[in-house]
């Protein structure tokens, strides 16, 4: 299929089918005047990052530490010489669970999936929360992007993200993790040195629940993986493809709903991350750091933020389920018309994004 | 029902009824640390600006400009004098019908709904979009935000906003029109000089049909209308309610995605902002004035939006949807986990939110 929009100048609707929803591309946007110069300021003082070497008394113990001296990773110990280290994160999102003087708690069912519940009509539902949340330090060294890290250092933080979801999937009663990372502030960053997040509960999260009841839709009525087929098509068509290795293919996909998105899947079907073995992680990292250096070199110093998305707990050898990583640079707001419609408007064509990706190397 | 979490140091879920989505209300989180100073230099040479008065050819003609010495809106005309303006987007992200010289076009229905076609398995589906996008200049002078406006000059803009939106319900093929404001760099405005905006569409964006099916399911099973229900137990708990007018109740929704969101509903039930009468645009307009005063007092200079939810076309006379109004400051960034998992972490229970903005007064 031929690009009908050479010409870039005026809108489209595109249908992402995993989300089930219209997207609108539209390139003539990108030619607004902007009022505002925007800067960040990093607060350069290192004595005082709590993620730095010398420092680890600031953040809570260790659960994981990471060095290429000792080969594998340290877990459950404290560990001078890290290259990597995990933490439990000091203002957590989500905590463990604990035993609560409350008479009053109105559901406290361990139900492992929370889908609508069409007969529920209760306005002020709430329920507690538990689960984990940690934070993958990723240097000793006050650095800020994934670039900045060496080839080696990139597969220790990648063999992080591995073991860390492989423990939580084995935590009772959760059902979900996510790792991702958030580099700058207008990524969400509030510490800027270089360092990833998990985040495990034991509900999952509303609209993972719904892609995933869409992938096995999709399973169920062509015999076939969503991504798998999508992945068929984007190598033929070529269109959107940024780069291509022995196991893994960056994209854009054809829906972006952010300028510059990039999809990372692997070529085969697997349903999660954590099965990949230590060379499959070797290559996936340094893929992943040249797609952010590809993006850094479009857009140099941008914000940017990537997703690990493994398959739920009881989905992990789904049929239907492929997991994928996404990264996006953060260039765009979310402004009235996307918070009042959750309708994107992306002013860059994934087909352009990606010819300008592939063309970025160093 | 008394909040039973008066200590506010642990996450708890919330069920958002209309979006079937559960938010992570963590008030714990709100201690993080913070690397970033973060700046918006404001560009301040108005002799460039178009929304200036004196500028006007800067931007496409006027389709309806008001002064209140002329006492009603002159639509269709040049006008100088004016003190509310609304001209056609110069960069519309929405442009009306062209005729496409394209053989290979696929989709081409005028379809007034689109939600999900579970038979349809294309993964690269696109359509035309057709629509309107224009922007509601709200002074003629520099001024950013609505709380630099006088009464009369917020009655103004108003009026625009109930007579544009009439205007686009006339126009054949079109489903849905919306207006919205973003105020400041984080709020995603591109230029500083107040201003809204309204975009048509001739579809109805998936999530905004999806809020219209579950306000017609929860009425179809309760026999009422959902945010009439709402409204009266908000009213009667107390806990959320910011301000209630003769007309209108502001408060901040039990499941609140961010933190300091303010709801403006009726009192009573109606479906389309379009039929207010002059007494109650007025009345409506002060008290949008006075909510965003305490938001910017308990947030000076914050960046903020607003979204008006009228009934989309078809659904003027609705008894399921009632509209509403959004408004709410940006101080939480979008970061990797709501991206990768659409449930919003908000590190504000709306109870704090709501007792806040009650003590904000001038």
């Amino acid at each position: 299929m031929a690009d009908r929009r050479d010409d870039h100048t005026s809108s489209e609707l595109r249908h992402d089918w995993l989300a089930d929803r219209w997207v609108i591309i539209a390139p003539q946007r990108s030619a607004r005047p902007e009022d505002f110069a925007h800067t960040v300021v990093v607060h350069s003082d290192t004595s005082s990052c709590p993620f730095c070497a010398g420092n680890e008394t600031d953040t809570p113990d260790s659960v994981a530490s990471y060095s290429s001296r000792s080969g594998n990773g340290k877990q459950n110990g404290r560990s001078s010489g890290w290259q990597v280290r995990v933490v439990p994160n000091k203002f957590p999102a989500v905590i463990g669970k604990q035993i609560r003087i409350d008479a009053t708690a109105q559901e406290h069912q361990p139900s492992k999936k929370l889908v609508g519940d069409p007969c529920n009509f209760d306005l002020f539902r709430r329920r507690d929360l538990s689960g984990g949340h940690e934070v993958i330090i990723e240097s000793p060294l006050h650095v800020q992007s994934v670039t900045e890290l060496d080839r080696e250092t990139v597969s220790l933080v990648f063999q992080a993200y591995r073991d860390r979801l492989a423990y939580w999937r084995t935590e009772r009663d959760l059902a979900y993790a996510v790792v991702f990372k958030n580099v700058g502030h207008d990524a969400g960053a509030s510490l800027a040195h270089a360092h990833s997040q998990l985040i495990a509960t034991d509900v999952v999260p509303h609209d993972v629940m719904r892609a995933l009841q869409r992938m096995e839709e999709y399973h169920d009525s062509q015999n076939a993986c969503l991504f798998c087929r999508m992945l068929a098509d984007e190598v033929e068509q070529k269109l959107r493809v940024v780069e291509r290795t022995s196991n893994f293919t960056a994209f854009c996909p054809f829906a972006s709903r952010l300028p510059s998105l990039v999809t990372i899947v692997p070529n085969q079907h697997v349903s999660s991350f954590e099965s990949l073995n230590s060379d499959g992680l070797n290559e996936l990292a340094w893929l992943t750091h040249r797609t952010v250096r590809r993006i850094e070199l479009c857009y140099p110093n941008v914000a940017y933020n990537f997703v690990i998305h493994t398959a739920p707990q009881a989905k992990e050898q789904s049929p239907a389920f492929h997991w994928r990583m996404e990264l996006f640079p953060r260039l765009t707001r979310v402004a009235g018309f996307e918070w009042g419609s959750e309708c994107y408007i992306n002013p860059l064509p994934p087909e352009k994004a990606a010819q300008n990706l592939r063309a970025a190397t160093k």
